[in-house]
């Protein structure tokens, strides 16, 4: 048996403080080769924890290769052998699958979600580095994929890898068939008005922008929403463009607060302000779209980023859709519909940018691989995208009304107040009771629990901020939704259980 | 019958002449909808022109949607109406297949020569706008595609569109898979020295030249060779930095150049120089890499565009190979070993650079779909790649011999001298004659043939530079090569037949 000293009153939660001790185990040759673990059963009883609290450190010591699973035989210990980098002879090719990965990886710090996911534990292919699993993430990036037509999409692949002429160089804008089924989409449920020939078809949001900076001969100086999207402003930055943050009222941009800067260009969130959740009204848009005619070269970035999901009244046309001057570069992407694995999104440019484009960036190869824009566009054409997008909106309105719902059930309405919840993948809890926010991102932490404050998306924090968190949901399943509400409600901020606990939180 | 006045006399090529004419009447009406075009033997008698001159005509009408051929019947005009701009009613994606394309469609200015590939006339997808083909295009950037292992890759990417993880967002930096698998290959057939944490993933030269400006916190002045890569030039102009033109010294760039100028980066094609062919010699080499750390911050870009393809001597180590100061940044793609339609290049970073990428690009997203990175994986480790190399490299040796001997036959070696002919996908042909470049030029495209001149690639031209011109023969037959050069050497050079005409050129 394993005798780990473990800690309740660390910082590190339970199941980290016995994935860390094996690991320095295994590391150490003290655990070797070949070795068999205990039971996740007979350790969590001799360790005095709950099961769920071992399954997750062995979870993870797989994920990271440590530890090999053997179906009805248990957990066995790994050849490190496969874990230290080792250079290969010329020309042998064949032999090198694994061991590509050092065995004293350093952490990589990123932010993306994703990387948490399970992993394959495929021998034929390297073992990524992960960080420990959270119990609960609530990611408001985060994509449901259980519902996706796989076999849809496969079955489209197949037919397009057979095109020979699918491995020739493609059109520099994106394939024809693709802009068209683009233009197509966006006219009918966002009003945008466009042709094929007004789309470019690029690698996702960051690849867009930084072609519109190599678009801008004099880089401009950018208006942005402040809170807004921070990646977005970190690329226009490194592009050469001046950011100008614009605090926001009342949850959108008001264009008076451009009249006294230098700003060429306003980047915003007209539909879903990211990431307050509110929608910009006519009046504001109206006045928006009057700033930019006001003066030749001024442009407006309408970033639609997850414009697909809205749960209470009509759809919100696009702000392109009423511009009559010619003024809105419209962005958006497959990310959220399909797949943040596709990298693939597409701005529609006005006639006179569109013209800049051609001369400019023309000769610049489109980055999305020529397959993937056809499967695309079929998946798109042949009504595929539009059946998924309606299911993908029931059921991402039912996550979204269930964690409404367990929220005001846990969090009561004196401290709590929620917002942002009419559209979108995530929702906001404000808090404005006594804990402060660095307090509740600690025990959170501690607790396994994933939180994003609100915090990190402003430029400058306003005066009246009160501790606030994005929680998504859309990759949740309802019993982790309010099993993680409730030990954030419980652990986090001190409420009392509103009912007799049902939640099997049994290891915390 | 239709009564088409030609011109032998004018610019145009015949079968541009026959195209464009039946396209007006098509446009204007005069041709209707479902009218049966004359058979192409009949009008080849008719006009007195050769069956081939009409045919290619038909094709290009096929190509752009104006005419369908129907087996056993003949070709028939096609309905205008769906060349005709539509927009669609809201949410009513599934009957708009067809028709997005405009009826006036400006005419794209594009350099990309696999726009004129011949298309798909598939009923479901819209029809892509095509410049007229040529006839013998003389390709630099070509790749041979008829020999690319497809069911190989159809069946690895029926594997990989199977896995649900591949629909999640990657690491940033790429699939470990194929950081790994790159890490491999370039060891073993390049000798550089990396491990799979010093890889960049992204979509070819152009995206991974665009992410190096975004590193760059001060915008640094970059020496590039002259002739030289023009895209690349362009795009690190438009990132912000700004280009010293070296002129090369006996076809390669020599350090010594660098020493008056401000240059903080030196831009190389050591292996095999773009576009001159030749390769840096090892004591230039050693040269620039004591020229780069000689002050802290300089940095060597090696660009390795076509080290795959050598046919003389033995292959040739990367400059990153015994670059003992970290100093280079090797950056390759698998635009010619694979596919141009791929979109998968990789950079590797010396560590310090590297560190600064993860700080300051780690959250922007790897721009190749997930999938296309493990299919690319699995075809490099399970050693598909290798073998398609090796086949590859035969066949292109041929070819390129074959070229080689063509020319010979050909172009007399009192006005002629070839070039660059030991590696890569064309050769250069040298013209010391009296006919002026423009006039060459002027010729070849009225024949139907398209010569790339090395003039586009200077920044300044050289004084002693002669006509001197880019034979690509990568896609084309042995028979296309030998009309294409006979019609080149008759045609334009005006030189006389070295045997009796066996290439079958009676349509000029």
């Amino acid at each position: 048996m394993l005798a780990i000293l473990l800690d309740p009153a660390s910082e590190k939660a339970m199941y980290i403080q016995i994935y860390e001790y094996i690991k320095e185990e295994i590391l150490s040759g003290r655990l070797a080769y070949h070795e068999k673990l205990p039971s996740a059963r007979s350790l969590a009883a001799f360790l005095q924890v709950s099961r769920a609290t071992v399954d997750t450190a062995y979870e993870q010591l797989v994920a990271e290769g440590y530890v090999e699973p053997k179906p009805k035989r248990g957990y066995f210990v790994n050849s490190l052998e496969e874990f230290t980098w080792k250079p290969t002879p010329k020309n042998n090719l064949r032999n090198t699958l694994s061991g590509s990965h050092q065995k004293d990886h350093p952490a990589q710090k990123n932010d993306s979600p994703f990387e948490h996911s399970k992993t394959k534990t495929d021998e034929r292919s390297p073992r990524p580095y992960t960080t420990p699993h959270w119990l609960y993430d609530f990611n408001p990036d985060a994509i449901d994929t259980a519902h996706f037509p796989y076999s849809i999409w496969k079955s489209l692949g197949k037919n397009e890898l057979d095109q020979s002429d699918n491995f020739l160089m493609g059109e520099n804008l994106g394939e024809p068939s693709l802009r068209s089924a683009i233009a197509d989409y966006l006219h009918g449920s966002r009003g945008v008005l466009c042709s094929p020939d007004n789309i470019v078809v690029g690698a996702g949001l960051s690849h867009l922008l930084q072609m519109l900076c190599v678009l801008f001969d004099e880089k401009p100086s950018i208006a942005m929403e402040d809170p807004g999207y921070i990646s977005a402003r970190k690329l226009l930055t490194a592009g050469g463009c001046r950011i100008i943050d614009i605090p926001l009222k009342g949850g959108s941009l008001d264009a008076a607060s451009l009249e006294d800067t230098d700003a060429k260009i306003c980047y915003v969130t007209p539909t879903h302000q990211f990431p307050l959740g509110a929608v910009m009204p006519i009046n504001r848009r109206q006045k928006l779209l009057q700033w930019a005619s006001k003066e030749k070269g001024r442009y407006i970035i309408e970033d639609d980023h997850d414009s697909e999901f809205r749960y209470t009244g009509r759809p919100i046309p696009a702000l392109q859709s009423i511009d009559k001057e010619n003024r809105v570069i419209y962005i958006g992407t497959f990310s959220r519909a399909v797949s943040p694995a596709l990298r693939t999104g597409y701005m529609v440019l006005p006639p006179a940018l569109m013209e800049k484009y051609r001369e400019k960036c023309g000769s610049i190869a489109c980055p999305v691989p020529r397959w993937d824009q056809n499967i695309l566009a079929r998946f798109i054409t042949e009504g595929y995208f539009e059946k998924h997008l309606n299911r993908m909106r029931k059921i991402y309105k039912n996550k979204h009304d269930f964690m409404v719902e367990q929220i005001r059930r846990y969090f009561p309405e004196d401290q709590f107040r929620i917002s942002g919840d009419n559209a979108g993948l995530y929702v906001l809890l404000h808090y404005t009771g006594p804990i402060p926010e660095e307090e509740i991102e600690k025990r959170a932490e501690k607790n396994g629990i994933r939180l994003r404050s609100l915090k990190g998306y402003y430029a400058s924090l306003s005066a009246d901020y009160h501790p606030t968190c994005l929680l998504g949901f859309a990759d949740l399943s309802e019993a982790d939704m309010e099993k993680g509400l409730a030990l954030l409600a419980h652990e986090v901020f001190l409420l009392p259980e509103p009912c007799p606990s049902e939640s099997g939180l049994s290891a915390h």
